[in-house]
């Protein structure tokens, strides 16, 4: 077991990576002292480990709550019933919330918990690959709206993040491909060491083999943790982390949330920021083309879905949280292992990218 | 013109008390900035002050959201009006928002900028009593669940409360009494000499006689700064401002929104509190004759509605957000100008003071 800590002063928590914690009763009793906690997860995860789950950590069988899978249920319904279980059930302040799942499950009972009279603690238990290096690490959770992704949420730290690799040899392919664009996504703003180790271990990940997704996963926790420490609030250098978001969740949002899945689109998100970024000479189109070839090879998407025109796709764009004062911005990779944020391109060059002109 | 501070180190904030402060543009330009805020009202405080506020700031009309008035609509309903409004308008992380109205407006204003883009600035305007006094200071933001009041919300301060005494001249009478609960509230909790200059001013505070009323809401707010200084989450000494308020939820929920002002509800369970206390000879008779009789003389309610039987308040406090591990737990006055916080007390002394059996 690999444990990282994302430093936030008292507010500081663990993340622990490894094989078999699903099972580890004395690690989930450490975290949880005499809580029995309460169980969200969906009815996907549910027939998989809910029940070895809760019975390992003696949790009764009336303390969970099982959700409909998909992004499309991570809105106000499924929040909603969320507090009514809770309410029902008579949980208090010091209520504890296990999210067993994936993105949606945790974001859902991260904002739930977040509210719940007013904040109550959670622990994440992540269960997918894009919910172990991306959405369970940071304490961002949201909901989704008609009008835009992510866009009602808070910033609510869990008490810890426990991420079982042993869960990823359950995971449909596509599942495990769109969770690699995250991770590839950290290599590309901070570390090109990882970039490089990615392109040379990619098969070993694409058939999750433990030992090499634990390394996956720890390291690009790692970066997300020290970014997440530095600028919990995504003031700053955070929004790196955003790298192939603005176009990703244009395209979520104009199909229709559960269309693509959320790594799908931040890889073609990734593809089309690197596309802009080599137009814009900021990036040199050898580099350009190992980032293409790496989502190529990782069988995920590198243009938008052809049904999406680049107006539908520039208004998507604008909506999203990135703009500031009005004006839309975007991270852009400089190279590999290197990205910046900018307000300032060409928006014929935008267009350009958007409209699948070739470079 | 008064102004306290609400110090919470670099999230302080200050509450400005005065006449005429809703055309006070400087007093709202030194906190905007170059912003153009966003205000949320009600119909019944718009026809009211909205087209003056607007001229004065130099708002856009497009800038305002005028909500339904009343405690029914503080839910989902009424938060995501605002949300689809903002979304529509593409209002993005810089976004100000104002809220002119009472404590629905407050409460349901500042639970939106909690959560709109996970968290934009508010500035608090309060145009009622009880929202000048209470609602508006400390960071409490909410809406209803139809299993309990104010069970979803966040702490998120503003970054100022404006309170104009003038609106307290347009406020029916009943909400103005209401308003005086919260009043005799804080007081009762830890200042005894505030509790006599009421009794000795309520004459004046009945006609809303805007010196007598300035003194009041600046004393009150007083009282409610230091402890949320004290105790920003409700850890501690905060629980101590919820004398009367478990009671008061009971009869609010079990009654439905709406049917009684959060006031009386709040004078009711005051009572209530006083009594049990004398049951408990935690508070001597004379003093709660002096409570009891400065609420009736206020013209508010001192007993639960006789619809509501002793079991149905008692499972509606059970529900309440001031239980600890399953217990519940009460505040009560020790003496006038002294409350404590207890789960100790004997289940027979509470149904008889729900019962109101005679003392």
């Amino acid at each position: 077991m690999a444990t990282l800590t994302v430093d936030l002063g008292t507010r500081s928590y663990p993340i622990h990576i490894g094989t078999g914690l699903l099972g580890d009763s004395q690690l989930f009793s450490a975290i949880l002292r005499q809580a029995t906690p309460w169980v969200i997860t969906d009815d996907r995860v549910a027939p998989l480990y809910l029940r070895g789950f809760n019975q390992s950590l003696g949790i009764p069988v009336s303390h969970h709550l099982v959700l409909q899978h998909g992004e499309q249920h991570k809105d106000w319904h499924s929040l909603d019933t969320i507090f009514t279980f809770l309410l029902k059930n008579g949980c208090d302040r010091d209520t504890t919330l296990i999210a067993l799942g994936g993105g949606v499950i945790g974001d859902l009972t991260g904002f739930a918990a977040a509210c719940y009279q007013r904040g109550i603690d959670y622990i994440q238990v992540p269960t997918t690959l894009l919910a172990q290096v991306d959405s369970s690490v940071g304490g961002k959770t949201a909901i989704n709206h008609a009008y835009g992704k992510n866009m009602i949420g808070a910033f609510h730290h869990p008490l810890a993040v426990i991420a079982d690799i042993n869960t990823l040899g359950t995971l449909p392919q596509r599942e495990l491909r769109a969770g690699l664009a995250e991770i590839i996504k950290c290599s590309l703003i901070s570390d090109e060491d990882f970039f490089f180790w990615l392109e040379t271990h990619l098969e070993q990940l694409l058939v999750a083999d433990p030992e090499i997704c634990q390394h996956a996963v720890t390291r690009a926790c790692g970066i997300k943790a020290v970014i997440v420490a530095e600028d919990e609030r995504e003031r700053g250098r955070r929004v790196l982390l955003n790298l192939g978001h603005t176009f990703g969740h244009a395209i979520e949002t104009a199909l229709g949330y559960g269309e693509w899945l959320h790594g799908e689109a931040v890889s073609a998100g990734i593809a089309m920021a690197a596309e802009l970024a080599v137009r814009m000479d900021w990036l040199s189109i050898s580099e350009y083309h190992r980032i293409d070839r790496l989502l190529e090879r990782t069988g995920l998407p590198r243009r938008p879905p052809a049904s999406l025109s680049p107006s539908q796709l520039l208004e998507s764009m604008r909506n999203d949280k990135k703009t500031r004062h009005g004006r839309l911005r975007l991270v852009l990779p400089k190279a590999i292992g290197k990205a910046m944020d900018t307000g300032d391109f060409d928006p014929k060059l935008l267009h350009d990218t958007l409209a699948g002109k070739p470079i």
